[in-house]
């Protein structure tokens, strides 16, 4: 079963907008075991439209538009759909009815433009739901085949494609029973030692074939590995990907630090409420990175004091206690460590210092830095070599902080 | 002129990467006035390279490949131009020798793999400059077309791109003289309002084709105003496109914050540095991200003393001095501001209060947020209100922030 993605708008062409979309249709496609070979950007053409659709539906059993489906002149993936199958656009009144209800609600005048949306190729049906009225997306059966159109808006596109397309797709890729999966979320741990840690166990998933496991890069936010279980129900579904989590846990250890939309940051978080313990920082090399990623967990409010952003050296000395001279040591992320706890009153204290680069500082090279944890009485201080740019070092020692900070809380 | 991208990388259809080189390419070829019609991405698979590549030669007049220029099994893309063109791999003698002697510099052995990149379909031009011997671009003309081939790492693209393929598509397009161009980074004022304002001179030349005005928008961080100029020499060329900066500057006034690569955290150290003032900041609804922006930028060390996130409110009573009372006013981001620069001994102080969300706090709206400026005897706050989620309601109150401290320190 092959599924084409087809990416609409000249934007996307132009480099204004990076399709994403695509990128995330591709990861979910390999969700329900279909596979996708090609996927294209076309601008907003008729006939070049036209031509990307039907030579999509000649090569592959399914085509996935995304874009296009706006209520302006530029948006044409419904006519494109129309000359591709060959069929008259016909008004859907129920979905006129909304838009314009939608309108009047707000007291505006409806640009007639705004009907264009209301449009549907003869044979296909309209997706209404989740977004009533709003840009639906458009279910075309072509013989044994099928074209899905969903909206170039990230998250009505994810949407729609998660209630309608995704099960539509495993239902004619002939996934009888349920499909579940849940990604595990590493860190600390390569993409090849993971993969060779879970080489046996995915050797004996090959051979019985009720389970998957993949694994995927994130860059600096480490490596997920995704376990997809099938069954005839979801029930056995389920406890299939329990098990295999649990299999999966048992090799990778406490790199894995959390599962499916989990961050660093909330699971630090998390571990902060559970045991009702407060954090506060003082950084120098990560200028504030580590607090702003812990300030976008919702609910943070009761753990998190705040954070000392010690940049010039002598508001090391002043405000947080440190003695005069060099300030990339040991010796130095671990008074911050005790000065961000005592100054802003905090159960833990996290402190940071090193070389971001581009030169050196104090003879210390780019990419030293020392992390420094104060939690109950024991303090404790771990040196890193990160290698990249003085951005890709910041980063790195933000979430190295923060993986050490989680290893500290679970062994508290 | 039209120059379809084909990107090769079964990653890049697994959603494990996202394509941005297409992105940046599609943008560079509107610099040299040529079109991208199509973008398409295809995995690692012989057959299916080159019936993309075919397509492409047919319906363009140049193909740009990225991706699989490397050593591995995978990296196939010198194959499959090959079999496009119908002719023979052929070592390069000189690339291989200068493989072997990158590796013995090491003392590590050689992989035989390694000496696939030294092959060379017959007819093509090994562009080995900049990167001696590492993954080297293809140049490969096809009767009056071309098929360029670059390598799938982002900064190796843009560099053989920015050398070797745009000039001579400019070339092929008929571009005599030199082409050159400049983006004016712009904040504060929709695509549609600035649109408005330069549309009279687009007008103008659209008649003289003598420059050419784009707009890009760049989601939080602006609208960028991209102007291209044509002239016979590089000097008219560069004197055309000065005179129309000139020109767009006049009508978008004080919303242009730079030029090209600036950020709005360059430009604003840029400032400090020029005015020999020193910044400290006090952070709340931003936990850090104002901070986190600034020490981005090299060189910041002279100028930035530190900040802090106030975030638990007697934090704000204790470490800056507030009064007891709310925290999400007007005031309170002025007494941060001011507490900000006498805590840490600066000479401008930046405060910001307010609601990220999800929920209302002190009664006060998601979205509501307090920037208070304390430079030399003049402390200003302004109020705004802003849109979307948690975070980008945190990403616009940062970049408004730095906008303010921008144009205060313009006025100072």
């Amino acid at each position: 079963m092959r599924c084409e993605i087809v990416a609409v708008g000249t934007e996307l062409l132009l480099g204004q907008i990076v399709d994403t979309n695509s990128s995330w249709l591709g990861e979910q496609l390999t969700t329900v075991g279909v596979d996708s070979h090609f996927q294209t950007k076309v601008g907003d053409n008729h006939q070049r439209i036209v031509s990307v659709l039907r030579q999509a539906l000649d090569r592959s059993d399914a085509v996935l538009v995304t874009g296009g489906l706006g209520p302006t002149q530029d948006d044409i993936t419904r006519e494109a759909i129309a000359a591709v199958l060959g069929v008259d656009l016909v008004t859907d009144e129920a979905i006129a009815a909304t838009i314009a209800t939608r309108f009047a609600a707000r007291s505006r005048p409806m640009p007639a433009n705004n009907l264009r949306q209301a449009q549907v190729p003869v044979g296909c049906t309209a997706v209404t739901d989740p977004f009533p009225g709003t840009a639906p997306g458009l279910v075309c059966p072509v013989g044994d085949k099928v074209i899905y159109a969903v909206p170039g808006v990230p998250s009505e596109m994810r949407t729609i494609v998660g209630a309608v397309v995704l099960p539509d797709l495993a239902r004619r890729a002939g996934n009888r029973g349920a499909i579940v999966s849940r990604t595990l979320r590493t860190w600390g741990e390569s993409e090849s030692g993971i993969a060779e840690k879970l080489a046996g166990r995915i050797d004996e998933l090959d051979d019985t074939g009720a389970a998957t496991i993949a694994f995927l890069a994130s860059g600096i936010e480490g490596i997920k590995v995704r376990i997809t279980a099938k069954a005839d129900t979801i029930e056995a579904a389920q406890a299939l990907l329990d098990a295999e989590e649990a299999l999966a846990r048992a090799v990778i250890g406490d790199h894995v630090f959390g599962v499916d939309d989990d961050t660093m940051e909330s699971v630090v978080v998390a571990l902060l409420r559970e045991r009702d313990l407060t954090l506060a920082t003082a950084e120098s090399v990560t200028g504030g990175l580590i607090s702003a990623r812990i300030t976008n967990v919702v609910g943070v409010s009761p753990v998190f004091r705040g954070g000392i952003v010690s940049y010039a050296t002598d508001v090391k000395y002043d405000l947080l206690d440190l003695p005069a001279g060099p300030v990339v040591t040991a010796e130095a992320a671990e008074l911050m460590a005790l000065g961000a706890r005592r100054v802003l009153d905090a159960d833990v204290g996290l402190g940071i210092t090193g070389v971001a680069g581009p030169s050196e500082q104090e003879n210390m090279p780019v990419g030293t830095v020392f992390v420094g944890l104060a939690v109950g009485e024991s303090v404790t201080v771990d040196q890193l070599r990160l290698p990249g740019t003085r951005s890709q070092v910041r980063d790195y020692a933000t979430i190295s902080a923060l993986d050490m900070l989680r290893r500290r809380l679970l062994a508290s």
